[in-house]
């Protein structure tokens, strides 16, 4: 007779769209088998208290002490694309598997396309008039708008997000030029046509300020960059230069060096086409039930 | 021998993206038979004064009264997809055929997607955290982010800006209900599922106020109206008041019942969730361009 599973949950995250709700556990339970043992922890001592017994554990930050505790884990696994939360592989005791979320590009593509058919329709701009109480500012407007159909894409970091914003992309007219780290020194030459720097790196070793000054002098005036995977990969003074300068039209920022953001950040100013945003482009009420599906579909939570 | 046609070009419309520049003009002069004779008039005055000569009039708008100084006339075209500047079919002389420019929708289905992301993202709501200098809103924007994906649109007016509008939409996963006036009846029913009602329908009579009071009483609380045909079509006072109320999440208009919008509009007020854009969803360098080929493909610059 197979051993019963218990699937300990801690997903407890300040930001609601990462925390578990009625919603979200409906649709974990409807995906567990049948007899399966759930347990619901929020805070780290319960988890931990619960942790003895657990076959499966599904948690946003896991320290490698904990496993002294966790005899029967067979599953670690986090919604976070990120690798940071958890141990590295070669942490890991025999037998445990680490499961990291690969789902957020359903999400986060849809916030790329936002920031580029924003900027290319002229959105912000006529927002700032209409902020200043300007009520018809349409010959004002008629030079800052544009099509995103035959534009030129580049996007660095082409993994299984960087496809998924690339797929709709192209699919609306789009050209599409995608870099996986390794490749990064074929870069600067595609630089040159670029309307969109798309960056979806990760924040492993080895992408550390990327889009550095080179980079961005390798772009088009016009072009924008849109940051949505980590803050390190940019040289934040660097790109605060360029927009200061206006050597390039825009940046459209997720994520940062330092998170939250504070005063002292060179992107903390008042920069001239600077959009950003909290590190919020995959949040959605589907985040963790895509997560879920993704470990059900994936067989993690046999 | 068949005589020479003479192409009157009167397109000076003070806002950029309407008026002939070096570029337009290339890519027109490229189009035009060989040997063709090209008249670029910047004035009325000047119009009227070539009229006599020519076989072809692309201008913004023509007065019945001016058909007495175009013998030849045989091809009167604006670049406007609204009927409004050009006289009726009933008004043309015989031989005179009229031409509006139909291409619109390969650039307005963009400023539509434009609305729509930038909404569901959150990105107006982010940039009003921005602007009032909140550095990292974290918390307060999860709840103010979803995904397009999984939405429904209805769009009033499904003609050919309709259609390119909806078909953008279906390919990133939304689903369309799609009515041309005369279906008006069945629409309530299609609202109360709708997140979005897309307007692109014309100024031509029949079309006041289709988005009265009753319609928007019918929409969900998270619905948000984009109107980017004419601003006949919404009742101001009945939208105005919805919003304040909250009745539905936004409304992003580019057109208004009185162009320019002034200060006495009920919608020149500060209202939740209202984003006014002045008359420019069709901006693009590409506009003429287009309008130019569209003739050439049409057979209307032989």
């Amino acid at each position: 007779m197979r051993k019963q599973n218990t699937y300990l949950v801690w997903l407890n995250w300040p930001v609601g769209a990462f925390r578990l709700n009625a919603r979200s556990l409906a649709v974990l339970q409807h995906l567990l088998p049948a007899g399966a043992r759930l347990v619901v922890v929020r805070s780290e001592r319960a988890f931990l208290r619960a942790l003895p017994e657990a076959t499966h554990a599904i948690c946003w930050n896991f320290d490698k002490v904990w496993f002294a505790r966790a005899p029967k884990l067979r599953v670690l696994a986090t919604p976070s694309a990120g690798r940071e939360l958890l141990p590295a592989d070669a942490e890991l005791p025999p037998g445990v598997t680490r499961v990291n979320g690969a789902f957020h590009g359903a999400i986060m593509c849809e916030t790329v396309l936002a920031c580029i058919f924003a900027h290319a329709r002229g959105l912000y701009r006529a927002y700032d008039f209409q902020r200043a109480g300007t009520l018809w500012p349409r010959a004002e407007m008629s030079p800052l708008c544009s099509r995103v159909a035959g534009t030129h894409a580049v996007i660095l970091g082409y993994g299984k997000i960087g496809h998924a914003v690339g797929a709709r992309l192209e699919a609306l007219g789009v050209s599409v030029t995608g870099f996986r780290r390794r490749n990064v020194k074929d870069l600067l030459p595609s630089l040159k046509t670029a309307d969109w720097l798309v960056v979806v790196l990760p924040a492993d070793t080895g992408t550390d300020n990327i889009v550095n000054r080179r980079v961005l002098a390798a772009l088009p005036r016009r072009a924008v960059l849109v940051n949505v995977g980590r803050g390190n990969a940019v040289d934040e003074t660097a790109l605060a230069d360029a927009l200061r300068r206006r050597r390039i039209a825009g940046a459209y920022l997720d994520v940062f060096k330092k998170e939250p953001l504070t005063a002292d950040s060179p992107l903390a100013a008042d920069l001239p086409g600077l959009v950003r945003l909290p590190h919020m482009a995959a949040f959605a009420p589907e985040y963790l039930p895509f997560f879920f599906q993704e470990l059900a579909d994936g067989g993690w939570l046999k």
